[in-house]
């Protein structure tokens, strides 16, 4: 159990439950909470139905002190937020001026003008606390059961409008009313590739698990090329440094410290541009079967220009011959996915694209096209420099999806481990 | 309120409610139970804690006749699900032969062996029903209350492995329990475009939302690039055509009709990959700010290679001039970020890779090179046929992830658009 307050968040929304699309807020608010030091103590998902959500605001206030949610406070017909909460805490929805005034702003920031009567924005549940929407148009919702000492915060259900009032708007919200139970978590992360989970604590390290906890909570998680060990724990600054050490003590006294490719919680993405824009490299890629992830994955980071010059994406063979420079008699001789069509992707991308570093991939991301030889799942990784060139074959288990992250994952590492060479 | 039985899913992990893993078991399930018929009523993602599990278990039996949870049941110290169902139902855990055979089969199926004493895996509830694990090592949990008709089914926290034993072996349990409540559900959905929801609504047609009202429930929807407006609701195949055509009376009857870009549910990577190999047309990209993120929309889909013959990404203006023969004096005079350059780009990939049609990207996807004349969400999109070529500008909200996807959505859509022309 946790000493520092706890949040529960409703996420409202049929859109969500009946599959139609994907939540980012909860996602945003995990990670958020996580690093200011809240605990989270649960997520809920219901529909927008009032029965639903007045259940899961008193759930959620029996088990934490500031309930957060979104979704519902549009103008559309299905949007019930407002009322239900309204209710809950026993006030009326009445016309408010302090609430037309923020509406106003937020029409004027997208350039437009709002009007009495445009829609409902301004009837809003009295002694409610109006909160504004940096990027959008619905004015959240605040209210503190000053009797109860708790509090709930609902904002919209846009992802951006979300991430944003979190910020702006909830955050002084909480440190107004819970100022003193902001406590730092620290997590000290061991990612390890190349072993199963099971291996690593039955086998290879049967003790670890329980030295670990000796100082702190640990978990163990699958990431797409291995196994991810997180221990958290409180604290300041200085203990922080000194559990890390002992941490890292116990797992280089045992066989795991091979498998370890990094102390932290870096992105792997962000691991290969910061290493790159360090050495003051640039590289490249020939991607067939990962189709442009690769490159994705390097380009979802601000900056990424500095290092990544670019890619050829050689989905047909015809681009890896004219672009690539991938030899006929190759192809004919070993396949698209060998180890010795990826070395020459990798050689062709490094010397079209002018970069220090090229990595390319082939493979076989499924459902069809395996066989025997080269079942689904089978990727060569090639890679090349101004020093040297060659290529690994791998095989790795999953879905058309899920094997596109893994060799692109494995690809970046390959990357970062012929940089660190350097 | 459903009529049909309802369902309440149960995420247990402290890895997702800290934020260092992203759930896929629950966008899974409720896409997989709203195809089946069946009702999500809520989603409730809870730690690793047994007082949790067991006050979101009463509530989850509280709202719905069958609880699915995922998470807890492997092999590690923090694995609590099986102790703590055992207890709820007041059952003891005890070795089991019957559940030993499972786990041997399990291991097997990976080319390995298991004996007793290895791990828990044999130690089990009494009375509970054991479940093969068809992609993973760990059984998975089932228990019938026939007193409360309630079915608890508990699988694993790896998406691969729950996926499979949602398919495989909790859907018989449920039939075996629920056969009558199995109720098809049929959605309409309304994909429109350039159009903001609250203008749909409010000034373009404001009685569309109670007008669909009348033939089912509404729901409306953000996408990257519009509104989906969805109706949902139950009958048979011919009640679901009649009423798609009363939909699609009503819809055209108004303003809208000029931005539905669908009738239906395709995604816009599949509704483009079939029109291409429906006319037996190949394509290809040059991207720029979009980075591989609209390849790899492509690549996502089975079969892709059929009609897609790949990409330049053309990071660095080294690349757009060397690979896609943009001019020096294009980029002087309008900058990257132009409808002129990206014009150049597609008509540069349509020829080195020879295909039928092109379309490119140049953006600004942020945050930092932005500038009063071109900020942050500028993006130049340029198409190219063997007939004709150009480009359009834009503008678009969002930080540089969503900013990635609008604009490789919107390119998508332009190839759709110039395809259809044909």
């Amino acid at each position: 159990m946790q000493s520092s307050c706890s949040v529960s968040m409703i996420v409202i929304g049929d859109e969500i439950l009946n599959g139609r699309t994907v939540d980012a807020n909860a996602t945003f608010l995990t990670k958020y909470l996580f690093k200011m030091g809240l605990h989270l103590a649960s997520i809920k998902f219901i529909h927008d139905d009032e029965s639903d959500m007045n259940r899961a605001l008193t759930e959620a206030f029996s088990e934490s002190d500031i309930v957060i949610t979104s979704g519902g406070i549009g103008p559309t017909l299905d949007d019930k937020t407002k009322k239900t909460w309204a209710s809950y805490f026993g006030k009326k929805i009445i016309e408010r001026t302090d609430v037309a005034a923020i509406v106003t702003d937020n029409y004027q920031r997208f350039g437009r003008s709002w009007q009495k009567g445009m829609n409902h924005y301004d009837f809003f549940p009295e002694d409610f606390i109006a909160l504004k929407n940096p990027k959008g148009l619905a004015p959240g919702l605040g209210f503190y059961d000053s009797t109860k000492k708790k509090l709930l915060l609902s904002g919209p259900g846009v992802p951006r409008e979300f991430f944003e009032m979190v910020e702006v708007e909830f955050l002084p919200q909480i440190k107004k009313y819970f100022s003193s139970s902001f406590k730092k978590t620290y997590q000290t992360v061991i990612r390890t590739q190349g072993v199963p989970e099971e291996k690593i604590f039955f086998e290879l390290c049967p003790n670890l698990w329980n030295d670990l906890e000796s100082i702190g909570k640990v978990s163990s998680l699958p990431h797409t090329i291995g196994i991810d060990i997180v221990v958290s724990y409180h604290g300041n600054d200085s203990d922080h440094e000194n559990k890390k050490e002992k941490i890292k003590q116990i797992v280089n006294s045992t066989p795991l410290k091979n498998h370890v490719w990094q102390w932290g919680n870096d992105s792997l993405n962000e691991l290969v541009l910061n290493t790159a824009v360090k050495l003051n490299k640039t590289f490249a890629f020939a991607e067939s079967c990962t189709g442009g992830l690769l490159s994705s994955k390097i380009s979802d980071l601000p900056g990424s220009s500095a290092a990544f010059w670019g890619s050829v994406i050689s989905y047909d063979n015809s681009v890896k011959k004219n672009l690539l420079s991938v030899k006929q008699e190759t192809l004919d001789a070993h396949g698209a996915v060998s180890v010795e069509v990826a070395k020459e992707m990798a050689e062709g991308v490094l010397k079209i694209l002018n970069v220090d570093f090229a990595i390319s991939t082939s493979g076989i991301a499924g459902p069809g096209g395996g066989s025997a030889e080269k079942p689904v799942g089978t990727v060569a990784i090639g890679f090349a420099s101004k020093e040297k060139s060659g290529a690994y074959l791998f095989h790795f288990p999953g879905d058309r999806i899920r094997l596109k992250d893994r060799f692109s994952d494995k690809a970046l590492l390959i990357l970062l481990e012929l940089m660190r060479e350097k």
